[in-house]
C-alpha cells in the first residue's frame, strides 16, 4: 500500500511499454505484457480484498468469544452492521477523501468517485474498482478495532454513528496523508500496510471511546481491585484469531499493490513469510512469558500475542529478514503481556485487549521501520505517529462527547446488568445454555 | 454465468487469435495470449469455486445456529451429507443434463460428461474441469437452501433422497433452460449468477417441503398464536452469514466466466463492489426498519438482511451503479422484515427464514434486472420466474408427496420432542451445556 | 508436490525458452511467457498456502469441538502454539533439511535457507519464498494431527517440545526422502501431496504418543468396557471439517507445483474434482454403513469420513477417474467405521479419531496409487510406507520416552479430573455454560 513499491513495480512495466499505448487493439509484446500485469494486479486486489473482508468475520468471532454471553448477540449485530456501514460510507465519501487529488495535502475530494461502467476499458495498471474494494475493507477493519474495546456497555446506534464518521471521514482523511500521497507521504513517512494508518487510528478511536464511555459496572472496585469478566466462548475467539491471521496475508500481501512480474511476486512471498513469522514470534513470546511469570498460559493472551505480532510487522512486512520479523513480533507480544495489566491499573476497560494489540503494537511496528528500511527515519516516523495520534484523538473525542451530551452513548445501568442482548437486540445468543452467571 | 458476458470476453480474444490455433507448439503472440487467458479463466473458476464451496460451511453454521440445540447435530450431519450427495450427483448426471447439447431446448444429455485425462491438453478457453467444479458448488448451494427451511422435523434419509433428485435432476434441468443455452436463454431471460436459477429454485423446493411436511409441533397455536423457537447459537449463525457473504464474491464474481483481459477483470471488480454494497444495503434497511417498528434490532433479521441483499443483486451484479446496488439490496432487506411475520400468519414454518431470503428476494432481484440491463425485458423476466416456479413446485411436490406416502418424511412426535440428535444421530451437539429448555 | 509433474510442466516451458535467459531486460515472447509462468506458479503456492494455513483453524475447531469442555481452551492454546512453533522451526531448520542438496540421500542441509532480498530478481520458475510458505503449512498440518490424538491428558510444554522436533527434524527428514529428491524418490515412490509424508507421519507420531501417554482416566474399564467421552461442541467440529475440506483444495491442488499453462491448469482442475469427490465418497460410505449397522448416523463419524476420503486421495489426486476417486474415498470412510471401534478394543485412546483418518487412510491411499498411476509399483509403495513407519515410530518413541522419563508428559490425575483449562491455562472455555458434567 505504499506508493514506492508500486512505482517500482510499474516502473519495470513502463520501461517496456514506453511509447506504446497499453490497450490498443493492436496486439504487441508490450500490450500483452501490460494487459497481463493489469489482470494480475487486479487479481491481487480482489484476492487480498476478500481475505481482508473475511477479517470482519474474524473480528466478529474474536469479540463474540471475548464478551460475556449476555452481550454476544449485540456484538454480532454490531459487527455485521459496522461492516455494512463502512462499505456504504467508503463508497459515498471515504475513497475520494482519501485518494482523489491529495497531492501533498491534508484531505482529498468530497466528490464521489466514479469508476468505469460495465464492459468499459479501465485505463491504468489495475482495475480501480478492485482497488476500491481492497481499500474499503481496510476502513472496515479500522471500525472493527473500536467495536471490541467499547463492547458490553455502548448503545447500538451511537456506535454505528461513530462508525459512519470513522469510516467516512476520520480514517479516509488520516489515510490521505500517507496513502493518498498527502503531506506525510511527501515527508517520507513509511507505513506499508497500516500499523499506524489502520491499527493505531482504530486504537486511538477505541481508547478515547473507552475513556469517555467509562468502564463496565463492577469492573474496577474502589480499592483498586479488578474483577475479571471472562470471555464466554474461547474457541470462537480462537477461530476469530485464525481468521484474522489468514486475512492478514491479504492485508499485507495485497499492500504490495502489484503482482504482475518476478520481483513483485517474490516480494509478496517475502511478505507472506514475514507476516506469518511475526505472528508466530508474538505467540511464542507471550506463552513463554506467561509461563515464567504466572505459571499458567492464558490462551486469550496467546491469541492477542498473534495479533500483536501481525500488527507489529504491518508497517514494514517486506524489508525485514525472517529473523527480524520474528523478533519484531515477539516484542509486540511482549507489549501485550505487560500492557494488559497496565490498562487495568489505569482503570481503562478494553474488553478484548484491542488497545495493546492495535494501538501499542501499531506504534511499535511503525517506530521500528527504520531498522530495516533505509528510506525511513525515526524522527519522521515519530512525526507520523504523533500526527495520527493528535488528529484521531481530537476528532474521536469530539464525536464521542458530542454524542454523549446529546443522544447518550451508554446503556442504562439496568440494561447493562440485564445484558445488551435482552435490552437492545431482543435475542439471546445462547437461550438454552447460559446460566446467567456473570 | 450468463452466456452473453462470456461471449463478449472471448470475442475480444477471438479478434486477436483469428485463424491461429490456440495451443500449437509454435509460440506466437496470439497463442501466448490465448494460453494466458486460459489459465486466468480457469483460475477464476477454481477460486470462485472454492469460495462457493465454503458456502456449504456457511449454510451449515447459519442453520446450526438457528435451530434449537436438540437438533443441531442433525443439521450438521445434513449439511455435510448434502454437500457430498450434490458432488456425486452433479458428476454422475447433473452437469451433462445442464450443459450438454441443450441448444434452445429443455434438457441436456443423460450421458456422463468426460473431461480431459491427466496431462492432456484441454481445448477451448478454460479448463472444463474447473467449470464443473464451479457449477457443482452451485448445485450444492441450491440444496443447502432447502435444508434450513425443513429443519427440526424432517428425517435424514428422505431429505437426502430429495437432495439426490434436486441436485441430479431438478436443478440441472432448470439450469439448462438458461445457462445451458436452453429455451429461456434463447428468449432472452437474464439471470447472471442465479437469483432465480439457484435461489428461487431452492426457495420453491423449500416452500413445498415446508408445506407438505407441516410446521414444527407447537409452533402455531390454534388461536393464531405463534410460539418463537429461538436459535440456539447466534454467533454461529453470524459466522455462517459472514462466510456466505465471502462466498458470494466467488458466486457472482466467478459468474463473469472470464478473467483474462482488462474488461473482464474490471467487470469482476465492479461485481465485487455491487455484491458487497447490496448486502450492506440489506443490513442497513433491516436494522433501521426494525428500530423504527419494534424498537429492538433482532440480529437474526439483520443477518437475513445481508443474505437477502446478496440474493437480490445476484441476477444482475454487473450493470447497476453502486447506488442502485445499495437500493436493490435495501429492498431485499425490506422484504425480509415484512415477509417473516407474513409467513407466520400463513402458518408456514421456515426455520431459518430461507423463503424470504432466497425465494422472495430472488424473485425481486430477477424482476428488477431490466432497470439496469437494457437487454432484459420485464415480460421475459416474469416468464422465466413463472416457468421456474411452475417446474420446481410441480417437481418438488411430486417428490415430497411420493416420499410422504411411501417411506414417510417426518419424524415421530416423540422423536421431534426428544430432538433429532438423540433420535436419529445418537450424538448431542452440546452434551455438557444444554438445559433441555426448548 | 511430486517432482515429476513439475518437470513435465516446466519441460513445456523449457521447450520454448531454450537458450533465452528468462528475465533479461529484453522483452521477448519467451521471456514474457517465462515471467507469466513465474507469477502463476508463485500465485499457486500463495493461494494454496493460505488455504492450507487455514487448515490450522480447521484442526483447532475440529479438536475444540471433539474434546470435553474442560479441556477446550487448552486445545485452542495448543493449536495456535503449534502453528507458531511449526513456522519458526521450519524456517530455522526444516526447509533446508528437507530440500537442500538431498540428491538421492536421507537428509538435507542444516544451514538455514536464504531467499532473495526485497526487490531482488528471483531466478527460477517460481518464488522460493512462496514455496517455503506452501511447504511450511504442510509441516504445521503434520503437527496438528498429533495434537488431536493426545488431547485431554498431555501437558502443554512437552507437547510443544515434541512439535519443535517433529516440524524441525522428523517431518523434514522424512520429507526429504521423497519431495527433497531423496532415496525414495530415486526409487520411484509416489506420494503426490502427502498421504504418507504428511498424514501417515503425523499418524504414527500420534499413535506412539497415544500409547506412551496412555488412555484418559476412566476411558477403558477393567472388564473391557469403553466409556464414551463425547465431544462438547459438534457444530465447531463440523466447521473444522469444512475448513479442512476447503484447505485440501490448496493441499492437493497446490501440490501440482505449476499453474502457468493449459496442461497444469487443467490438471489442477482435475485434482479439485477428485479431491472433492473422494471426500464425498468417504461421507456417503460412512453414513450408509452406520445406518445399516447401528440404525443411527453418528455425525462425528461422518465428519471423519470426509477427512478419511481426503487423506485417501492425497497420494494420487490427479490420475484417478472421478469414479475411482469416489471409490478410493469410500474405502477410506469404511476404514474409519471399522477402525474406530477396533482402536477401542486395543485400548488406544485417540480422542478425535486421527489414527484411522490420517494413518490408516493414509496408508490405504498410498498403496492404491498403482491402480491408476502406471509409474507406481506396489512393492515400492509398500517400501515407502514401511520406511516412513519405521523412522517415525522410532524417532517419535525416543522423543516421547525421553520426555516421559525426564520432564514428564502427562498431567496429574487431579489436573486431568479438574480439566486442563483450569489446571494449565487458567481460562475456562465456556465459563458461563458448562455444567461440569463429564
Amino acid at each position: 500500500m505504499r506508493t514506492e513499491s508500486k512505482i517500482i513495480g510499474l516502473g519495470l512495466i513502463a520501461a517496456f511499454t514506453a511509447a506504446t499505448p497499453a490497450f490498443s487493439q493492436e496486439l504487441t509484446l508490450e500490450s500483452l505484457k501490460a494487459e497481463n500485469a493489469f489482470v494480475f494486479n487486479t487479481l491481487l486486489f480482489l484476492i487480498g480484498g476478500f481475505l481482508v473482508m473475511f477479517m470482519a468475520a474474524g473480528f466478529a468471532m474474536l469479540e463474540a468469544g471475548l464478551v460475556r454471553s449476555k452481550n454476544t448477540s449485540m456484538q454480532c449485530l454490531k459487527n455485521i452492521s459496522l461492516y455494512s456501514v463502512a462499505g456504504i460510507m467508503y463508497w459515498a465519501l471515504g475513497y475520494s477523501l482519501m485518494y482523489t487529488g491529495v497531492e501533498g495535502g491534508f484531505i482529498g475530494s468530497f466528490m464521489p468517485y466514479v469508476w468505469p461502467a460495465a464492459g468499459e476499458i479501465n485505463p491504468g495498471d489495475y482495475s480501480v474498482g478492485s482497488d476500491w474494494f481492497f481499500q474499503m475493507v481496510f476502513a472496515a477493519a479500522t471500525a472493527s478495532i473500536v467495536s471490541g474495546t467499547v463492547a458490553e456497555r455502548i448503545k447500538l446506534w451511537p456506535f454505528l454513528l461513530f462508525t459512519v464518521i470513522l469510516t467516512g471521514m476520520i480514517y479516509p482523511i488520516a489515510g490521505s496523508w500517507k496513502w493518498g500521497g498527502g503531506w506525510l507521504d511527501t515527508m517520507g513517512f513509511q507505513d506499508f500496510a497500516g500499523s499506524t494508518l489502520v491499527h493505531s487510528v482504530g486504537g486511538w478511536a477505541a481508547l478515547t471511546g473507552a475513556i469517555i464511555l467509562g468502564a463496565r459496572k463492577g469492573r474496577f472496585g474502589p480499592g483498586g481491585q479488578v474483577t475479571p469478566m471472562p470471555g464466554s466462548n474461547i474457541p470462537l475467539a480462537t477461530l476469530g484469531t485464525f481468521i484474522l491471521w489468514l486475512g492478514w496475508f491479504g492485508f499485507n500481501g495485497g499492500s504490495q499493490l502489484a503482482l504482475g512480474d518476478n520481483i513483485n511476486a517474490s516480494d509478496i512471498s517475502r511478505i507472506f513469510i514475514n507476516t506469518n513469522l511475526s505472528a508466530a514470534g508474538g505467540v511464542i513470546a507471550v506463552i513463554v512469558l506467561l509461563q515464567l511469570i504466572y505459571k499458567k498460559v492464558d490462551v486469550t493472551m496467546a491469541l492477542n500475542g498473534a495479533l500483536a505480532g501481525l500488527v507489529s510487522i504491518t508497517a514494514e512486512p517486506l524489508m525485514p529478514s525472517p529473523l527480524y520479523a520474528i523478533l519484531i513480533g515477539a516484542v509486540g507480544g511482549t507489549i501485550v503481556v505487560f500492557a494488559v495489566p497496565m490498562l487495568d491499573k489505569l482503570k481503562i476497560d478494553d474488553v478484548v485487549g484491542a488497545i495493546p494489540v492495535h494501538l501499542l503494537a501499531g506504534i511499535w511496528g511503525t517506530m521500528i521501520v527504520p531498522l530495516t528500511n533505509p528510506d525511513a527515519s525515526i524522527i519522521i516516523q515519530a512525526t507520523g505517529v504523533g500526527a495520527y495520534a493528535a488528529f484521531t484523538i481530537i476528532a474521536s473525542t469530539i464525536i464521542w462527547y458530542a454524542m454523549k451530551v446529546t443522544i447518550g452513548i451508554r446503556v442504562s445501568e439496568e440494561d447493562e446488568y440485564l445484558g445488551l442482548d435482552k435490552a437492545e437486540v431482543g435475542v439471546e445468543a445462547y437461550p438454552e445454555f447460559a446460566s446467567g452467571r456473570v
